[in-house]
């Protein structure tokens, strides 16, 4: 598995636009087995996002979906950068799809 | 909902031995939407552990459980520190059951 915690900054005043454009592009991504997004409460402009994915190239195939190209496209705008971005390798837990963990 | 992303530092060499204890605790847990453990690719001793709980009380409970206690006794002589811990204030996502993702 492939995982990703990453710590993204809204620009002032735009995370909630900015949480509801990613709350509607994390369905239906081939390959994504966990995809959570949360606000950082000590943080007024920090958004974190953290991912599972069954392979590296799945999310890499991610990016060229229509609708997570037209998230990004729309989202931009509202995105000041990013704090930090963080490759893990998931071993399992709970929350994943059986299958995708062991 | 609420949230912890953890950075776990396991004493040198004992990383493995830590996960089998940390993937056997993770189940049957009140409240709990995500608990997904994973290995930090870059940095051979470290483990992330990223949780959504429907309360910080749940989470707090879980502390109580008889089997989290026994991890806990368990996993301590192999736990070095932790690096960090971060609150986060989840919104929704894919992989949470569907009454705790709105």
């Amino acid at each position: 598995m492939f995982g990703l915690i990453g710590k993204m900054r809204a620009k002032p005043g735009k995370r909630d636009d900015l949480l509801a454009i990613l709350l509607r592009g994390t369905d239906k991504m081939p390959g994504c087995l966990n995809y959570i997004i949360a606000k950082d409460p000590a943080d007024a402009d920090a958004i974190w996002i953290t991912e599972v994915w069954d392979s590296e190239a799945s999310h890499k195939g991610s990016l060229s979906l229509p609708q997570v190209r037209a998230a990004i496209t729309e989202a931009m705008p509202m995105i000041a950068g990013f704090d930090s971005a963080t490759r893990t390798e998931p071993v399992g837990g709970f929350g994943l799809p059986r299958e995708g963990a062991h």
